[in-house]
């Protein structure tokens, strides 16, 4: 069976009215690789990926950060599909090379050992604001959408924001990198004493992985609508600690991955 | 003055018709943050972001990454814009969790400089397949989405693959990273000892940041096609290396932002 996508349950609302279903979520999960040396074995990168094609995956990345050696031998780990392992002869140049794409996963990874290391430095965001409406959260978007301006100029850049539990904006910022537009509200909150947040929205232009619900998670944010679709580690990180996770919120519309029971209508 | 976007020149076209013009394109620059112990300053991370909102963004970055000191003082470098300043007594436990975003960019960096490292490492790529018709190339993105089931059943999946130069679907892949996908395709044809391309597109589903034309680069692709936007570095690298490099290719249109000579009517 394959593990590019799993069926999860799922609530849609559409003109104030929900349905409960399931819907086909793209699955996130952490791929390693591990190099050999004669003495040891170190983390040589750590990949969020959809699985199935690891093979040209690793061997691609390997090419693409010039790190690819002229001997080698690449092969999955008998016991663990999300661990594969390099052996070659010039272990010392790829071990001065690496970069390590996620540093702190660096053990034989999966996405539960990630949320475990999220758990060991952030609590559940505290949700202080009550119910929200369902309408009111699928309009948030186009909200955001009106204060970029970047965007509207070029097509190019991400937004993210922040609203009050009844739907004013209160910031908004740009980026090519979404997560590097989470990260600006974040800091705009961080400077003004503000963190951790207990009654706002995050919302943001782009989908929701992995690293948008753990910065949402760090900041306090209880509450993250997304226009695009939700992965399956970004919604398992937002089940774990207690985060309303919506996505595909967009035209009056919206599906509630987890938390469902903040949202009425 | 801003530096959030630029307006450059760009070859538009449509129906068949070229148009030349100027685009507002969102800037990708990398920001650079050192980490001052008392011996020594050292690179504590590389972003790629949309300069503009800096401050907000290293904050932010920091909280998320669970590295904010208690005390510290942040500050802009007086003369490098895009390189910021930490000190913290709390210097010792950041370098020993720091993550390198960008490990090789670890001098006062800029876009050249990604650029100049790229170059120390890659060849302009090579095109042995003649002039390209803008309406086949307009169309490819559609043939990538139709050889990519997973978005059809997930909408959060990207794609990427490769075009022969008459429109030929070789392979595609799909990954929740954009560019997984693409590094899935060098990956595949380097494990069929086709690398470096010589007449193949690489078409993407999504944006085309500087990552995804270095990937193009360093795998001999000298046509890159992407669904949506390009940034200032992924034109500018595109430019260092030949690359033609062509951005919202879709509903019969595409707007071709270097390399403009290799399309034709």
């Amino acid at each position: 069976m394959s593990r590019a996508s799993a069926e999860l349950p799922v609530t849609r609302w559409r003109a104030g009215q929900a349905s409960v279903g399931t819907d086909d979520i793209a699955t996130e999960e952490p791929l390693a690789l591990h190099l050999h040396t004669p003495d040891a074995q170190m983390p040589l990168g750590v990949l969020m990926r959809t699985p199935g094609q690891d093979h040209e995956l690793l061997l691609g990345w390997l090419v693409s950060e010039g790190l690819l050696p002229a001997e080698f031998s690449l092969a999955p780990d008998p016991d663990n599909p999300d661990l594969w392992h390099l052996h070659t002869p010039d272990h010392a140049r790829l071990a001065a090379g690496a970069r390590l794409a996620v540093s702190s996963s660096a053990c034989g990874v999966c996405g539960s050992g990630s949320i475990e290391q999220l758990l060991a430095r952030a609590t559940a965001p505290v949700w202080e604001a009550g119910a929200l409406s369902a309408g009111l959260l699928a309009d948030l978007p186009e909200r955001l959408r009106a204060a970029q301006p970047g965007f509207a100029r070029t097509g190019g850049l991400h937004g993210a924001g922040l609203f009050t539990a009844d739907g004013q904006l209160r910031v908004a910022f740009e980026d090519v990198g979404r997560h590097n537009a989470t990260d600006k509200v974040v800091g705009w909150a961080q400077a003004r004493g503000e963190l951790p947040l207990r009654s706002e929205v995050l919302v943001v232009s782009s989908r929701a992985g992995f690293e948008i619900v753990q910065k949402a998670v760090v900041a306090g944010a209880a509450v993250v609508a997304a226009v695009g679709a939700a992965t399956s580690l970004a919604i398992d990180t937002a089940a774990a600690f207690g985060v309303t996770l919506c996505g595909f919120t967009r035209e009056g519309r919206l599906t509630v991955y987890t938390g469902a029971e903040r949202v009425q209508p």
